[in-house]
């Protein structure tokens, strides 16, 4: 029924995350009333990120150098690094401004009934670089595979290096949550983790 | 914070309707985990819509030939035209598989306000077209803007052509409709425009 190009378009469209046929074809309609410029722009980009992208040879991060602009930065500390599933979550953390450590990005989770072991994520490169490392910060979401992977590397490193520090990522009631609307494993952890006030 | 063509890629996805910096980034991100292919594909269907897609020159709607595959049917009725502001109107209208004449695309509506005025829309063509025409349809939203210009198109045309049968899509309750949701204005047109029944 449409055009055979603006068909290819919807398509593609189609494949990003949460977006349906309408959303698709709105997508691409909107594309036509766009300027040559923003078209061609848009098209590179695209194609850009193939070749231009690469991972950090130091942490799994995205850059667009060998290594990327955290890993090289002197004025981060190196002796702490910060565990997470993928690189957004590193964009998410940076945002808060509070960290000034390093990150080390596993590129998911252990997830048994996926198929997903250990020997699927970046752990080797983690082990390697924990000799070096003062503290260690398990920074995996609080979900099941979240729990899951956490655990194990927690286990790994310890049996390794008895004498580093293994920290997880604080587990309670999210800033503004209100008590009656939170879960029963939020709540229980909000308690089993409370912290005596200075 | 992000890489160059990561934030090119966020800014191209940022130019679609309804798509913010979250939304964005979630689009950006998962191309990078797209295979190489599909990548490919996406960048060259955008680039092919500039170049493959244009307006049909009988009615203006989206095709990759001279005329759209609506008006080369010789199945279609030509003498009865439904006259919309967009070309996405005649896939909505073609989904219901229940019209069988041809389409006319304004290209917007008549809008003061916006500097939208008549000269600016395809009207002189449908004018044209309407000599040959039995009945002209006239499915414009039923929008402010909507029935300005119905209302315009309407007076023109019939000045022209006195016997033409010039006709507006109804407006009343739409289907699956409550009487206690519906606004003033609906309301107001289901009842003014209420039939007999047989």
């Amino acid at each position: 029924m449409y055009p055979q190009s603006l068909q290819n378009l919807i398509d593609a469209f189609r494949r990003l995350p949460g977006v349906g046929e309408k959303t698709a074809e709105r997508y691409a309609l909107s594309v036509i009333d766009m300027n040559e410029q923003d078209i061609i722009a848009f098209s590179k980009a695209l194609s850009d990120i193939r070749t231009h992208l690469k991972h950090c040879s130091i942490c799994g991060n995205l850059c667009e150098d060998d290594t990327c602009s955290i890993c090289s930065d002197p004025n981060r500390d190196n002796r702490t690094v910060f565990v997470v599933q993928s690189a957004k979550d590193i964009l998410a953390m940076e945002k808060t401004g509070e960290y000034k450590g390093v990150y080390h990005v596993l590129n998911g989770l252990i997830c048994p009934s996926k198929g997903i072991m250990p020997d699927d994520l970046n752990i080797d490169s983690l082990v390697k670089r924990a000799a070096d490392a003062d503290e260690i910060i398990l920074g995996t979401s609080t979900t099941m595979d979240g729990e899951t992977t956490s655990m194990y590397l927690h286990r790994l490193l310890q049996e390794q290096y008895p004498n580093l520090n293994i920290t997880r990522i604080a587990h309670g009631l999210p800033s503004g949550g209100l008590l009656d609307y939170a879960d029963e494993m939020t709540l229980a952890h909000a308690l089993s983790d409370r912290r005596s006030m200075k």
